[in-house]
């Protein structure tokens, strides 16, 4: 695999007929989505889609795995190129976040509103997922504190202010406003340093 | 209507009707909600519910408006509150907005979700709501930093990364959680002083 370049997001991380049901279920949702409007869209006939998937269910599945998983494997490159650098594991950790919420917008969204919509396993899957997300957070957090470097009371509830700060970026940024993803992974940046009682 | 207890959400702003209708919406979505599903949850005939109500859109619709507008009426008995204080006015600002979204979490959820799903009319009315609620988060920040008593660099960029910091409890939060809306409106007026560079 080599090493991953966890700011590049030119290549979608989805096949052609995941990208077509996110944009599905982004604009009729989960429930108002039929197997048969996703094989349309996706230019396939109804046997054709089910020779990909089992289910209208199985392909909500799949984007949120390949979400998810896209934003792991993103945050542990950062976290590597960070080294011992608490400040700075902070500050990466914190531009990839920021980063992928500008540049994956969609999935974002349906990973937020339709969570409720998965069954019991791949609900109790992606939740562990976002756990493992927070507590990667969570640790910098404690570390910093532990060292000095930061000014935490409560690393968890300060994790969850910066992620949902973060993920916000997925309800309000537009390609066509006057602010790049990469300005805008900035800002939130100091933000974080501001929060931690850097700068 | 005597002074506005901004505090206080002992009381549901809802009438049963519509708290029935958030419910059902917040667990099918609104596309995979039917009328007749809505009339069932709320113990009414479908020509029961046509007699409150000319459509699920006119529900959602005036779910919406009710939610924006409770939340409007609180943030400015709040404002006046605090007088002519920059940083009261911004603490109290902020504890208004955290209060809310952990205490209508359903609502919050709906309003984030389901603005897709407003037609044309009733979206630029829910827009324009969001966008009037903005403008006084960004005032306030723009006083303080005219009175040199906040460091603020973009008013409008900070001043989205604060609300969907707080409209981002609506997710998380749990009244079986340890902590109360009250000790985490305190923290998040914490966080909001950091950010502007206070404390």
């Amino acid at each position: 695999m080599g090493e991953m370049d966890w700011r590049n997001f030119e290549q979608d991380s989805l096949p052609p007929l995941l990208r077509c049901a996110v944009k599905t279920f982004v604009a009729h949702g989960y429930h108002g989505t039929s197997t048969r409007t996703l094989a349309r869209a996706a230019g396939l006939s109804l046997p054709g889609l089910y020779y990909h998937f089992a289910s209208k269910h199985a392909i909500i599945v799949a984007i949120m795995d390949l979400a998810m998983d896209d934003l792991w494997r993103r945050s542990l490159a950062a976290h590597a190129e960070a080294g011992d650098d608490v400040v700075l594991q902070l500050g990466l950790h914190i531009q990839c976040l920021a980063l992928f919420h500008a540049h994956r917008r969609e999935l974002a969204f349906l990973a937020s509103t339709e969570l409720r919509s998965l069954e019991p396993e791949a609900q109790a899957r992606s939740i562990a997922a976002r756990d493992r997300q927070e507590y990667l957070l969570i640790d910098i957090l404690r570390l910093g504190a532990t060292r000095g470097a930061f000014d935490v009371a409560d690393a968890s509830q300060l994790a969850r202010a910066l992620i949902t700060m973060c993920t916000g970026i997925s309800q309000w940024f537009s390609t066509a406003g006057p602010l790049s993803p990469g300005s805008i992974a900035n800002d939130y940046v100091r933000y974080a340093q501001r929060l931690v009682g850097l700068v």
